[in-house]
């Protein structure tokens, strides 16, 4: 592996994006900080970097195996992923199989509902005014994505939740929801960027119904690093964990 | 006419629902209460249920002869409008030509921003959850609407925003936005529902951008009956005036 890390282009809430020698790759390097609130709550956890990135890269190779294009080049090495460079579209897409936080505080469901289809939401990303929940009129109107554009990527996120949940279950995970981001690569395409690790959806224990994700550090309890490399336990494979030199 | 009034079924915030000798059928009695922010701010405007009725008659009026399904019959008198009963949908369907009130505080539009084609959003008539925001995915995920059902409702509701707006606009009125509600006939038509006034649109007079509609009572500013009786006075024919006695 060749990439030199280059200039930082942008520092976001737990993550930085740096340049490399090629113009459309990038590094994502994963760092330990951890927020929630909108921001309010911040702290920093040792290895959260380390962990989120290994399993965000697992759940890139097994998506890229079933046919996603997503960012996804190579973890160099834990922390710091090799991807493609994409402009970013300025969606959280939100998918849910199981209703649980702002959905039931929002609207009428009951917690833990089960959703089959699931739902999807879209929220912009704009922190001035709070990531509000968007409708494909709103969305369209405010120049961030064509109706087909939205269909498209309405698509591909049942594809990828279809895909992980089952990869999941068969691991003893339950899916009840995640938020992904996409963007355009240099040909133009829709590439699922980002990440996916215990920051970004709720996984939890199927057998104990143990919440295994941020969704700790967001009530103020403790164990919130022994949940997300329990995640990377469960899900990587002996060969993964030799290959990063991850004993669990 | 010899639609009896019978019992009380509903009463609303700004208006009353009473049974008839005919069981497809209610009389809307139009008060002169009228409310703001969640129903904290509170009061009754003198003749407003008598404006309010004629202004929505007329607008049912004109949609009926561009063939849209209303469940206007007839204006019993003022104040009191035979309809058709409706299964009512508890969507809020708000259609915006001009970016104002919520649309700008929530997202990144400019004040009075021209908004072509219009944006069509919908909420949920639910005062226990605050009207919150849906999607299409949300609404059929709580059993709302159909998604065939949505795209009809999208479908009618642009009819009818060119249809007004056009109408409006004529009589030297611009047309910002408006609520309407749907429901369901005893044939399963969805009709338009509830009313079409100042108290569920933002009306503004195309030369001087005065405003003609209940911001002027959110604002706590005085003349609001006079804009609701400007309305009337800009929309009604000299014969729809004779009819109910009108001297503006
Ligand atoms: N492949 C990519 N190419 C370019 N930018 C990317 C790529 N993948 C993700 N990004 C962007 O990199 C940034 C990652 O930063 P991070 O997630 O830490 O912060 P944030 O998204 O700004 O804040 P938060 O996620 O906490 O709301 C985000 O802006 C994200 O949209
Ligand atoms: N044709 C109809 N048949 C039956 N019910 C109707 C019909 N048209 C409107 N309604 C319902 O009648 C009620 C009218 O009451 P009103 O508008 O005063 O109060 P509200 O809608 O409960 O409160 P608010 O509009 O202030 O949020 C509403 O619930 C409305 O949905
Ligand atoms: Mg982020
Ligand atoms: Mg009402």
């Amino acid at each position: 592996m060749n990439s030199k890390i280059g200039d930082l282009i942008y520092a976001g809430k737990a993550k930085d994006v740096y340049e490399t020698d090629n113009p459309t790759q990038v590094i994502v390097k994963f760092r330990d900080d951890i927020t929630a609130g909108d921001g309010i709550k911040s702290e920093s956890l040792v290895k959260k970097g380390f962990y989120n990135s290994v399993i965000s890269s697992k759940f890139f190779e097994v998506l890229e195996k079933s046919g996603i294009k997503t960012q996804y080049i190579e973890l160099i090495k834990p922390g710091y992923m090799l991807c493609k460079k994409l402009d970013m579209i300025p969606l959280e897409v939100i998918t849910r199989n199981i209703a649980a936080g702002s959905l039931i505080k929002k609207f009428p469901f009951t917690d833990k509902q089960e959703l089959n289809p699931p739902v999807i939401q879209m929220d912009y990303k704009n922190d001035e005014y709070h990531d509000p929940m968007l409708n494909d009129s709103i969305t369209i109107a405010l120049g961030l994505a064509t109706q087909q554009e939205l269909d498209g990527i309405r698509d591909i996120t049942l594809k990828i939740n279809a895909i992980l949940k089952d990869f999941l279950l068969e691991r003893d995970i339950l899916f009840p929801d995640f938020k992904i981001e996409y963007g355009f690569d240099s040909q133009g395409n829709i590439v699922l960027g980002d990440e996916i690790s215990p920051d970004t959806c709720r996984f939890w224990d199927s057998k104990t119904w143990e919440v295994l994700d941020k969704d700790l550090f967001r009530k103020g309890e403790s164990g919130v690093m022994d949940a997300y490399m329990k995640v990377a336990s469960m899900i990587l494979s002996n060969e993964d964990k030799e290959k990063w030199n991850i004993n669990l």
